[in-house]
Parts: structure tokens; C-alpha cells; sequence
């Protein structure tokens, strides 16, 4: 799992021991969003139906060893300041932060940074689609969720977090299957097209 | 600067001693393009004019150390599988590679990599506005070229470069400034709507 250098990690922390519902389908816990998505993109792009790239991890290089073939030595994670995701989709511009919660009442708005609530504010006044992909990890449901909702709850009563009622009824549930992984162009296309 | 594994840098190799002209201006010789470009997508998203960012410089994590604060120690560069820069300009998607050379003769294409020529060939399918910016350096002079024309040198008749003269001819001179640095959006504004 990435850390950053405060110790801290990009996923929220588990607040409480969750209880898994016994009937909950079990066939892709093992996978997590982000693995989910990239091989949902793979198939859009093999299949030219979108070119959507993760971007990299920043890493911030301190040293590099040159006489071991030019071996990084030390760096560390830094936060990303725009979004995990973007791409072209029909001519469109998307882009899109991918999160998930081991939460089955809220999702937290803790770990999003002002930086990407900002960078999405710019992406959405440019004329392009801006959302975030929020999975309940305890419910097995994964919803998009126009950035929009985000931007204002981010920006408004300091709400430390957005119900999970609040998530169903204005996100919209992304249909999971074995390629791609979660039909979140489908999604798009009903949402934005 | 940075080095592949292999001992190799991402800017081609100085063939032979420029010879630069005497009345050249050296205002801006200590920039390099990458920088130039940064400066000017800061400006533009300063006055919300577009949102282009550059992809982190991919790298292969092989070992962290979590007891001395997530400190990356055994790390590799990568070669960046699409492109440096993406991003929107008015509702458009917009996708380009940014390379510079010593030479002053022509443009040598053998920095750029067959998965960049493959992903901007993606992108032109969905609609998206593809384009290199090329620098020559001992001219001074920055061009915008349309990326159809490099996936056709590169895919075409094994050319190992494009002659300065069709750059000349087929791309559109970036005027440069004080902030911004490189007018490109200006010529993508012309080009492209």
C-alpha cells in the first residue's frame, strides 16, 4: 500500500470493525477500484471505445545512482494535485478521481485534497466532464457521482462526509461485470451524452 | 536530467557541434521546453483559459522503507507509454508530446516510441486534437506540428527523422514571450476551431 511521508495512507481508515452482510458475493473482493478501472480503461482502448489513462503516482526524486544504472535511491510519494484519471471520450474531455470506503453509512470527504476539488472546478468551467467513482467496498456497490455534489459538500457546511443516501440518490450505480470490470462509460454516455 | 535504466537520456544525442549564429538572441537559452511549457499551463489555468497538465515521469517502485516515513529506496524511471501532456481547452480534448533537438536540420524521431505513436492515433479516432511541439534549439524556434504528420514519418517509409524544412512548411511557429512563455493555445485556437 502507498504512504505518504506523514505515515498516512491514500485510503481512509477503517473507523470501526464492518460487518459484511453473509449473502454479500465474494467473487471480487480480492480486486480494488483502482485495478478495476485500469482494466475497464485497457478494455475501452483496445476496444476504441476511449482513451482514459491513469496518471502516475508523483514521486518526488532526491537521488538518483548513476554508476547503478541510474537507480533511484530516494524519493518519496507526494500527493497527486489534480485527479487519477483522465481522458478522451467521444470528442469530450473526462476526468475523474476514484475513491472508495470501507464505510457503509458515508463516503469521507477526508481524503480529497482542495487542490483536486479546485482542479475539477477548472475542468468543468473548460466544458469538460468531471465526476468521481465512489465504491462502497461493505455494500459492493460502486456509483459515479457528477463532481459537482463533491465540489459543493467539499466547499459548503464543512460536512466531513456525504451520506450514503445522499450518494444513491444523486450518483448512479456503475454495473460490474467480468470485462470491463465496471461499465462506467455506460454510465457517462447516459449521464453526460 | 533525467536517465532510462539503460544509461540513455530522454533528448537525442548531440551529433555534432552546433555551430550557433552569432546574432542569435540567448535570452531564453537556459529554459528548457519542458519548463517553458509548465510556465505557460500555469498561466493558463491561472486565467482560466484551459487545464493542461503534464504526467508525472512514470517509476517502478521496487522497495519502500516504512520505518524511515515511506522513503522510496530501489526505484526506476519508466518510459513514459503515452504522452507528457493532456488536457481541455474549451470542452476539447487536447493531447501532444513536447520534444526538443540540437539539430538544425531536422527533427530525429528516435525519442519518440511506437506506444506514443499508437496512443495519438487513439486520440485522433476519439475526436481529440493531437500535436507534437518541437523545439530547435539552435534556432530558436518552436513549432507546433499536427501529430498526423509524425505518426506518417514514423509509421511510413522507416525515416529516421523529419527535414526542418517540412516542419517548416507542414507546423505552425509558436510565438514566444514573458508569460506565456510559448503562445501554443493561440495556435491550437488557429489551427484547430
Amino acid at each position: 500500500m502507498i504512504r505518504y511521508p506523514d505515515g498516512s495512507s491514500p485510503q481512509p481508515k477503517r473507523e470501526k470493525a464492518i460487518k459484511r452482510p453473509r449473502a454479500l458475493s465474494s467473487a471480487n473482493r480480492g480486486m480494488n477500484l483502482e485495478e478495476d478501472i485500469n482494466i475497464s480503461n485497457q478494455y475501452y482502448i483496445d476496444k476504441d471505445i476511449a482513451v482514459i489513462t491513469k496518471r502516475p503516482t508523483p514521486i518526488n526524486v532526491v537521488k538518483v545512482d548513476y554508476s547503478r544504472g541510474a537507480k533511484i535511491t530516494d524519493a518519496y510519494f507526494e500527493k497527486q494535485s489534480t485527479t487519477d484519471y483522465n481522458g478522451v471520450f467521444r470528442g469530450k474531455y473526462l476526468d475523474f478521481e476514484a475513491k472508495s470506503t470501507k464505510l457503509h453509512t458515508s463516503f469521507p470527504l477526508s481524503n480529497i485534497t482542495a487542490h483536486q476539488i479546485l482542479h475539477l472546478q477548472r475542468v468543468i468551467k473548460q466544458g469538460g466532464i468531471a465526476f468521481f467513482i465512489i465504491r462502497f467496498e461493505a455494500l459492493d456497490e460502486t456509483y459515479l457521482l457528477d463532481a459537482s455534489f463533491v465540489i459543493e459538500a467539499f466547499s459548503g457546511e464543512k460536512r466531513k462526509s456525504i451520506p450514503y443516501p445522499d450518494v444513491k440518490k444523486n450518483g448512479h450505480l456503475i454495473k460490474k461485470g467480468f470485462i470491463p470490470r465496471l461499465f462506467y462509460l455506460e454510465v457517462v454516455e447516459s449521464v453526460y451524452f
